[in-house]
C-alpha cells in the first residue's frame, strides 16, 4: 500500500463554491482523502503527517463557525455508535497531530462545509468546497461533555485584503491575487494567489472616465434608450453608466471619446454590450428580441452637445453581424 | 529668460478625456507650451530640442486622423495670413526637428484634439486631451499644395494590449497599466503605466463565481426583486447578476455563498448595492425612494433551494444605517 501524500492548496478544476452531493464525491474530486473522518491528512515532503483538508459538518457540539474564523474540534474520544464524547482527545491522535503539523508548517487547509453545519454558512444540501484556511492555533480544553478536547482555530485566507482600501485597489487585488502576501506565510507555492485567478471570473466592468462623466452629466443620468434615471440615493440622486458603443480594448477597440459613449441604465447597457440592442445610422434603437409594437425602432434620446460617431455604430453592428 | 524644459508624459491632475475651452486653458494646464503653434517642444535632459505635445486641429489639409494612428504635418512654409502652404517645409524648422528627436528618443507625445479636426474623433467644441502617442516615423513628401511637407506618423500608446486576450487579462491590463511595456521604450518614468491607474476609475465590477452561477440557475436568470429576465440573445437567452447582500471584500466583507447572494437584474443590483433597496428579515423588499403604492414592501421571489442568511440582510441594513 502506498502512503497518501498530503496535497496542499486548491485542486485543479475545483473552484471555491463547488458543490458536491456526497462525501464520496468530495473524495473523488480529491479535495479530501477520507469518506467519513473530518480530517484529511497524509505525509508531507519531509515524511511527517500533515493535514490538508477538513470537513465542517457539526461533527462536534463544540465546533464554532464564523465563516472567516472557525473553531474546529479534533478527532478521537467519541463513541462509534452514538458519536458522543466518551473519552479525552489527545495529541497522540494522528489527525490532531497532523493539523498541528500544518499549523507549524503553515500549510493551507481546504475547508468543505456540509449541510449540517452552521445554518447561515452551510449549503442547503450536500457539501461545498469553501476554499483555503490556515490553522493559526491549537489548544486543549474541557468540552461540553466534560472531557478534554483538542481545538484548532482556522482563519480563511483573505479573498480581498486587509483594511480599508480603494475600489481600484480591491479590483487589482481580486484580479491579481495580490494584497494578502503579507498574510500568507506558507511556502506552498502561493496557492491562494493561483486561486484568485481561477476562482473569480469578472463578468462585467463599468469604467468611469472623464469622458463618461461628461456624457452622463449632459443627459442628467437618464438612459438614452429607455429614459429611466435610476434613483440610488436620497434627493433623487441618480445612477447611469457610460456605455462604449464600439467596445474599448482589444486590438481594434473603440476610443474613449464622447462620440463613442452613450448614457444608459445598467440594463440597457448590458443589452447593448451583448448586441441585443443596436443603433441605426439615423440614431434609432432597435431591440432585436422584441416582438409586436416593442420591436419598432425608437429614436435615441439625444442632447445637442452630444454628437454620436456613425463609424462606432457601424463597428458595433459589424461586431454583432447585424446588416442594417 | 529660462529655456522651456520638455516634459514627457501625463500632467498631474489631467486625465485623458479632460476638456478645455481654449488653447489658453490647454497651455495653463501645462499640457502644451504654445498658444497657437501645433508643436510644443523644449530642451530634453541632454539639452536637445524635443517635442512633448501636439494639437490636432486640422491645421493642415494633409493631416489624417484614424484615432490610434495619426499622420501629422510638420511646421513651417505657410502664409501667416491665409494659413496656406507657400513654401517647402524643412527639418531645419525647430518644431519638426524636435518631433524627430522625440521619435529617436521614444518620448511620448501628449495629443490634444480641437473641434476643427476629424469629425468623429474631435470634441464638439474646445479642446480635449486624448492621452499619449508615440512618433513612429517621419518623412517628407509633396503636399496637396505642391510643396514639400514634413510628415510624422504617431501611434496611440495602447490602452488595452495587443491581440485577442481574455476579459480577465484585459482587466488586469486596465488596472495595472501592464501589457504595453513592450511598446513603450521611453525611459521617461513609464508615464503611460502611471496614467492608466489614474485615468480609469472602476465604477462597478460584477463577479461570476461558481456560487453565483448556481444561484442564477436556480432562479432561471429572473430578477428576485422585479421579476425581469433580461433578454440578451436569440432563443430568449437571459442575463442576470449575482448580487452579494453583504458586500464581498473589505475587512468585514461577506462570504461568497448562496445564502449571501441574490439573482438580480443589473438595475436592481445597482440599487441594492447603493442601499436604495433593502430586505426585511421576513424577506420583503423595500424601495427607500419610492412613494405611493410603489413604496409598499414586496415579497422577494424565492425558490425552495435558496435559503437566505438573515445575518447578511442585517449586515446590509447596518451598513446603510437602516433601522428596520
Amino acid at each position: 500500500m502506498v502512503a497518501y501524500r498530503a496535497f496542499f492548496g486548491h485542486v485543479d478544476g475545483c473552484l471555491p463554491g463547488a458543490h458536491f452531493e456526497s462525501r464520496q464525491a468530495v473524495k473523488e474530486a480529491k479535495l479530501h482523502k477520507e469518506r467519513e473522518a473530518g480530517i484529511s491528512w497524509g505525509l508531507d515532503a519531509e515524511g511527517e503527517r500533515a493535514a490538508d483538508a477538513i470537513v465542517l459538518n457539526q461533527g462536534y457540539d463544540d465546533d464554532l463557525d464564523k465563516w472567516d474564523e472557525v473553531i474546529y474540534t479534533g478527532a478521537g474520544g467519541r463513541d462509534r455508535n452514538t458519536g458522543r464524547q466518551v473519552e479525552d482527545q489527545t495529541w497522540g491522535n494522528r489527525g490532531n497531530a497532523a493539523l498541528r503539523r500544518s499549523r507549524i508548517s503553515g500549510n493551507p487547509i481546504r475547508v468543505i462545509r456540509g449541510s449540517e453545519g452552521e445554518r447561515d454558512y452551510s449549503p442547503v444540501s450536500g457539501y461545498r468546497y469553501d476554499g483555503l484556511y490556515q490553522v493559526v492555533g491549537e489548544w486543549t480544553e474541557a468540552g461540553r461533555a466534560g472531557f478534554q478536547i483538542c481545538r484548532f482555530r482556522l482563519r480563511r485566507l483573505p479573498v480581498g485584503r486587509q483594511g480599508n482600501t480603494s475600489l481600484e485597489q480591491q479590483v487589482r487585488d481580486l484580479i491579481t491575487g495580490q494584497g494578502h502576501s503579507d498574510v500568507v506565510e506558507s511556502d506552498a507555492d502561493e496557492p491562494e494567489r493561483t486561486t484568485r485567478r481561477q476562482a473569480i471570473t469578472v463578468e462585467r466592468i463599468v469604467r468611469d472616465t472623464a469622458v463618461v462623466r461628461r456624457v452622463k452629466e449632459w443627459h442628467r443620468y437618464a438612459c438614452q434608450v429607455c429614459g429611466l434615471a435610476l434613483t440610488v440615493g436620497a434627493d433623487g440622486k441618480s445612477y447611469a453608466e457610460g456605455a462604449h458603443i464600439q467596445a474599448l480594448g482589444g486590438s481594434d477597440g473603440g476610443p474613449d471619446i464622447e462620440a463613442n459613449v452613450l448614457c444608459l441604465c445598467p440594463n440597457c447597457h448590458v443589452r447593448l454590450d451583448r448586441g441585443a440592442l443596436y443603433l441605426t445610422d439615423n440614431l434609432h434603437v432597435v431591440d432585436r428580441y422584441a416582438s409586436g409594437p416593442a420591436s419598432r425602432p425608437v429614436p435615441l434620446r439625444t442632447v445637442v452637445q452630444h454628437r454620436i460617431g456613425e463609424r462606432f455604430l457601424q463597428a458595433h453592428r459589424r461586431f454583432w453581424r447585424i446588416s442594417d
